[in-house]
């Protein structure tokens, strides 16, 4: 039998078989943004009974998982989440897997995945992981410089606040009653005004006073000095340095200001 | 504050900011093959303390994932899975993710991941897993017809074989008491017959005799009848249809001629 | 001076520079198409008085050209003209250029446009060439498989059949006295036979009987007889082989079991 | 015959088919060079016997060609040539062929092909155009900024430096009675310094005082003032500004500070 399987070996072309392999390259010298983002979501947080709008723990883990990948991907400077989706920024001149896309996509999002089932215990002690399992899929995209790729982070912090102003009027009018189309049909059409007066009037919420993580989403990021937030060791043994979670606004100019170090293209 | 985060709302442009992304579309009408390799995993299979130089336990995890996969993404027709790796391989004519590159890999090495993680105990009751956890790269490649895509299963196939022969010499070496450079220098440069030889002579060892599985790595798929490894319901509604895992020899004809359906365009 | 260049010298670092250069590569093993079309050739073809709705003249030019192409391309096997179109077939183990898109497509459609300005007074000895010259652009395209790259020479023949039936009615009403936009409007929403109908009844002209250039396009390749339309000496040395021109049904199965060699994967 | 061919028509699925077509689309706000050089130009220069080491009529067609394309792309704001080769440099926010590289290369080489037939006459008036004509081939490239741009026109200018400096000395060794190979063996090795002397000493002849043209390549830009050497109107109805050609040092400061218009990204 192995004299046949020997004879099967020398048929093989390796080199024949590896000639099909592409790699898409990203450009040189430009930011990529790894953006992952659940997939079936919507199911796997029914399944397992998030709250509405917002999970408090869910996104906490989310934010836990996203700090696990920069301290293991030492390449991504700065991360933004909002609900199951994260961005992962990458230095300017990374080299991580020679800037292969499915390479730098695949191994992020499987360690975020990895984590995100290791760590579900620590944020949900009651509640067990049922079958099938969370998944995320994945893409990478270049920036050609730090004011677009400021562009891309605001928009995805604009879309963190239109959603969660509207989900947060849709489950209020779900939660006093009305059907879910109903309350589909209320909000159509309404723009962000009425809906901020919706929740003052109707419910009694001054929007502004929700949790930060909800309304501005969660920037993780490399910070200076001692935070309250601090999860492990920096990189370079500056051990005084730790990954920071903050919620805050990373559109305008002044959050830019007061961390140069984070797309400081030097370090 | 509210107000001059309406006025960052307006100056955010989606269209622009979105028009940077790209996706790899892979060929239509071209076999896909995912190939998935773990990360670290030398690192990985010390910590965990796998068996050298097969831990069957550690094969039959990535197995039961394999399978999931397969159960998960019914485009996947066949897989093919040797010591930390695995080789998806989509139906010629598969829409999934519109045949984005990105989309593909990151869901489907997703998955596997949390799989992973979740399957772990099932297999593993006496490890706990341990930080960090495993996580895997991936990429796509396309072949454009079934004679090239069997000659790629067939070179993974191959270097299972080449791989587990030199492995097993290498470890009953340093079992045998020699330190792992010098199992290194003493099998540098033998050939196929050699080393069969070796293992004969110095240790009693018939290579044929060792398990299918490390010899031949795992191919699976949904097998027609009803099989002793079956693990789950098939698609369609068939119940009879069960994901199959076997061990054997791929490259002949034979096994494609006695299982028609799996690379049958028509399904 | 020169010191200062010298100094200059030293700041280039051309393996930074060339590490932006990123070459598309076609899949191994499939059928390229370079497809060519006149860059405005609308207002080419009124500058130069082309005789409508088909300049007899101008098409033997392109298929000069395109005998020319491959004469020089050997990798050419088949190619496909109509009215200011041509798409050229290479072979699927083709290496030219390693594959590499851009090379492919510029090497080609630079050489079409040279021979066309070259070849131009051989065939409008009357009329100059004016500013600007033609120019062309060109895409490349794969096809996995005999049976696909069938499907897309009938796709740019059935093309040729629409467009030439409806410029030959276009075009005859416009001789018989009616407006560009009368024309139109009277041929919008007619069919195939309804037209085939107008041009018997109105003009009594039986579209089968004007000349097959027209309305079925020119196939060049490589035949093995001593044919009429001979242009030159073939491959390989062997002198009998000339490139000819033929305008027939390429669609059909005869057309290519009359010429099995034209697809043969052996030569 | 005609009711066969309109079944035929019926089974072509044109969707399908151009589903197989994908255009590698250039990132945007990057920007785009396309070099072309020329085909198999070493024979082309013997059989057409253009001077050693430098030709200065051919060279000035080449600029001649690279002044037009230009004026018919109005989106390519800088040119570079030397020897068989021109670089243009295409303004970073281009959507020329909504920035498909193949279109936007083919469609600037063809034309580069067609004017240099077309003008060949006016600069070799004694001189045949022999078959076959010349052709060349193309890339595109991106850079994300306009220093790595400016790095990419120094690489180019450079690379002109050392070889004409390397051509100038070959050539005066071959005219002074070496044989091609001895002149090789001759200069390998050498430094700048050595082949600098070596000019001086041997031949009398001081590198500086050869034609700009030969030294510093072809820089071609639109001019902002009337230029000795201008060509044709301006875009805009500017009828003041001209294409201009000029020889000098792009590596330097001084001369984008002397230009600012041209890399201007509102322009």
């Amino acid at each position: 039998e192995l004299g046949s399987f020997e004879e099967d070996i020398n048929k093989v072309k390796p080199e024949y078989v590896k000639s099909f392999e592409f790699e898409r390259k990203l450009l040189p010298s430009t930011w990529i943004v790894v953006r992952i983002d659940g997939r079936h979501f919507h199911g796997f947080s029914e399944e397992h009974e998030f709250e509405k709008p917002n999970d408090g723990q869910a996104l906490n883990l989310m934010n836990s998982c996203a700090v696990a990948v920069m301290e293991e991907f030492k390449d991504v400077v700065f991360s933004y989440g909002v609900s199951d989706e994260f961005s992962f920024v990458l230095k300017r001149d990374s080299q991580f897997h020679d800037r292969h896309a499915s390479g730098i996509v695949s191994a992020i999002v499987s360690f975020f995945s990895s984590m995100y089932v290791m760590k579900w215990k620590g944020f949900f002690s009651q509640k067990g992981l049922k079958n099938p399992p969370p998944s995320f899929d994945g893409r990478a995209v270049c920036y050609p410089s730090k004011e677009i790729l400021r562009d891309y982070l605001a928009w995805r912090q604009v879309d963190c606040h239109i959603n969660n102003q509207y989900n947060t009027c849709f489950w209020m009018l779900v939660k006093s009653g009305k059907s879910k189309s109903e309350a589909q049909d209320y909000l159509k059409g309404t723009r962000a005004q009425e809906k901020s007066e919706l929740l003052v009037q109707q419910f009694g919420i001054d929007y502004q006073t929700l949790p930060a993580m909800f309304r501005q989403g969660s920037s993780v990021f490399w910070g200076e000095e001692d935070p309250t937030e601090s999860y492990s060791d920096g990189p370079d043994g500056k051990s005084w340095k730790k990954v920071v979670v903050e919620h805050c606004n990373i559109i305008e100019q002044s959050f830019w200001e007061a961390h140069p170090n984070i797309l400081d293209e030097e370090h």
